[in-house]
């Protein structure tokens, strides 16, 4: 199978999900608008083919499906990557750890949007420097704990009897935590050595370690999910 | 198959979309914090129990599964009770759908708490004013439009082939709208007739008016996520 994925091309954002469980596999895909341009996504975005119709991006072309929403992807791709163990307690399971993700990564980016997507920074950035705040003190520390309760409790896995693509979704948000909140993460550090021990294990395997290191691998920057705006990291 | 749903007492919150599933199929339930009270849900928080480890209520108890998140619950229930059309493209649909009320049941909670869960409405009152603002003129439409749009490419339905969980969902979804943002709502309903339609439809269900009328609906409040705060509404 020959994978389409439509995400926007400049930034990592809620599309990396997808590209590490494709690139963690050694699928064979298109990341369709760094080739073609994100013009190419709106023709999905506006309903002219004939099935789902996405919301946002990320959507993947798999044959004649095309499923949008980062987790339902990744519960689709997991059975047929080998990113998933089998069984059903499993699948739920990755995919109820996968959820917790996704409101995480709207919490990251809540913190440098938390008025609207539609406005810039600039203008919104007395309510973010509250959220902020708030979210390095409760929210932060909150869903990090509990996913290193998680590893914990599935001794030294995530919970997951072996390598899924919570993992590598665990290394992306590891690694977009230590970009955007360097501070916060250094005070974190000694409450998720499992969860940092998992991170440094993904980021050495084979098919990972070749993506970080390629151009197809787009630098954390001020435009995506995870961005580096040092008032919003300040310790106090 | 007897479920035990874990979810706050006092509010319809996100456990509302199960209840609903639970309620149409006529499944065997105990909806337990309402039975023994919201204690009953930690010793599950705090991980006391050997399975899967929910990060937030609601969570389903189904035999030896614990599954949590909303959306991985329906996915698991949607089968058992009827609730989704058979075949993977359908499943898939209705998750992503699902998922993407989801993402709208977060934006609309964030217009009464846009910097803090943990913070009293009226801490953030200046900040809920901007984003209540935006999510009105934008966002309600955006997501509206967007069901209107799914529903319409179904010929009726939401582009699955019948009843599912999406229904129910997108039911609950303009009832909580209704009652939060009348204003709002009324200046959209010549956008959203096949929305409105469904709504209606799911509302004079046999199992869902019976529901509706019992005292196992708690009624919309201000401790929930559809809040009605008149001046989150105004009309300009």
């Amino acid at each position: 199978m020959r994978y389409e994925l439509y995400y926007w091309s400049g930034i990592q954002g809620r599309g990396e999900y997808v590209r590490l469980a494709l690139e963690d596999a050694g699928a064979e895909y298109v990341d369709v608008a760094r080739e073609r341009g994100d013009s190419a996504l709106m023709p999905f975005l506006r309903g002219k083919h004939e099935s789902a119709l996405p919301f946002a991006p990320p959507f993947l072309k798999a044959g004649r499906l095309l499923i949008a929403q980062t987790a339902t992807i990744l519960a689709y791709l997991g059975p047929h990557l080998g990113l998933v163990p089998g069984g059903q307690a499993a699948e739920i399971y990755a995919q109820q750890l996968q959820l917790t993700i996704a409101d995480f990564v709207v919490e990251i980016h809540d913190t440098h949007h938390p008025i609207a997507a539609s406005l810039y920074y600039q203008k919104q950035r007395a309510a973010a420097l509250k959220r902020a705040q708030i979210f390095r003190d409760e929210r932060l520390p909150k869903f990090l704990e509990y996913f290193e309760d998680v590893i914990e409790r599935g001794n030294g896995r995530t919970a997951l009897s072996r390598h899924s693509y919570v993992d590598l979704s665990l290394f992306q948000l590891v690694s977009g935590l230590d970009y955007a909140f360097p501070n916060a993460m250094r005070k974190m550090q000694k409450h998720m050595p499992l969860l940092r021990a998992l991170a440094e294990r993904i980021a050495k395997r084979p098919n990972i370690a070749a993506y970080l290191a390629s151009p197809r691998r787009i630098a954390f920057n001020e435009e995506g999910i995870f961005r580096r705006y040092r008032e919003l990291d300040s310790v106090r």
